[in-house]
């Protein structure tokens, strides 16, 4: 097993969509998802308000704090979509229109229809790197470790391949889920002698309702399949004792 | 209108299964539009892992930041449930049983099934008070201007009631959604000038795709219905004269 560094990321989602609860935010999972393939690990997520002060506050804390910041929302075309004039202060660099982010646009549109509130799309700080976007013309951009995404899932979704290059990630976060047919207080001296055991091996315990049946899910996380393997025997050994049912394991 | 402070609050999700990915956070919606409906309003959202330092740092930045403030998760039974024992660290309090949470846990599991586990749930910072919880018996509880819920949306839900004579709100935050056919770019800047004049009233613009068609939800928020009215009376008269079809109206 490798010894490489821990790569660390937080997401901070841009929106009083999210804050006001109009908006149940689906990003942080698409990103988080993504990126432990990738391996690396989302230690934040912070949701805040289209306030310019804010978002340059926040971002320059987690910035420092990182290894790579993402933020999804707030780089459409209306006026309360102001994460691109927010970057730019956070890095003092000019804000307006973005040559290649301009091309594309005027491209994407139909002769005539490249308007006013489109071109806004094209103003970002002016030496951004672009973050492309197959689905629907208007790019994200990057400066730094600073990541600028849009709100809506789909298109976020699109974007994250033209990130692969961009990246670099540590060793895959690996997972394996053992779903039994138990509560938690049936297994929780027996999980936490295990968790003892294997202090690399992050071991969480989720109750979980299906079918009108209950049950808990233990999920095991690490870099390293052996020790995943490991830990799983060891709680598959005391399961057998206590005579509990293993739903699935995936 | 009256002219009362705003009451503002923020949410800390205690949670490795959010961070990685694996579970959608639900529990921000259901706080949010719960908590505007009492007049409270939440200014800030944190997802963290569920490590000690991180949660007792984080709850001591935002209890002097906000009004309230509201955590999720890590209640339960099991070794990664250290909610209870980190509040306890925040505000210097003995860590134990609590007299009237075993109480209630005790009645509430049948004779002998009351085992280590479940009594875990009972161990808290011995002076909280309670929050009841309807749905299963183990409670939240809360010190000061920290409440602390549990992580199952399902039973946060069910909880919520027992704090309505607890927390002291403002007026009720009301909102208003107009659903249009255009796209955001059509009304960018007609929907800037209405903003500018009116200052109070936050208003959102948000595309959707629905039935396959495009779409832009905007949203007006405020505590006066009569400034909301007077604001969607503007939107509407430059929805006409461009001749875009409103949707819906709720």
């Amino acid at each position: 097993m490798t010894n490489k560094k821990e790569i660390i990321a937080s997401i901070i989602i841009i929106g009083n969509e999210v804050l006001s609860g109009r908006t149940k935010d689906l990003n942080t999972s698409t990103l988080s998802v993504w990126l432990n393939s990738i391996g690396i690990s989302v230690r934040e997520v912070r949701v805040i308000p289209d306030v310019e002060k804010i978002i340059v506050d926040t971002v320059n804390e987690l910035r420092n704090k990182f290894d790579y910041v993402f933020t999804t929302g707030g780089i459409g075309p209306t006026h309360d979509d102001i994460t691109a004039q927010s970057i730019s202060k956070v890095f003092n660099l000019e804000y307006g229109f973005h040559k290649q982010a301009f091309s594309i646009l005027e491209k994407y549109y139909e002769p005539g229809e490249f308007n006013e509130g489109r071109q806004k799309m094209a103003k970002m700080p002016t030496t951004a790197k672009l973050i492309l976007n197959p689905s629907s013309g208007a790019p994200g951009f990057y400066i730094e470790n600073v990541f600028c995404l849009p709100g809506v899932p789909s298109i976020l979704k699109a974007m994250l391949g033209g990130l692969n290059n961009v990246l670099v990630g540590g060793d895959p976060i690996l997972s394996k889920t053992i779903n039994l047919r138990t509560y938690e207080s049936e297994i929780a001296e027996s999980l936490t002698n295990v968790q003892n055991n294997n202090k690399d091996v992050e071991i969480g315990s989720y109750p979980f309702f299906r079918q009108g049946k209950l049950g808990v899910s233990i999920v095991l996380r690490s870099v390293d399949q052996s020790k995943i393997d490991n830990c799983n025997s060891q709680i598959l050994e005391f399961i057998k004792k206590k005579n509990i049912e293993v739903v699935e394991i995936d």
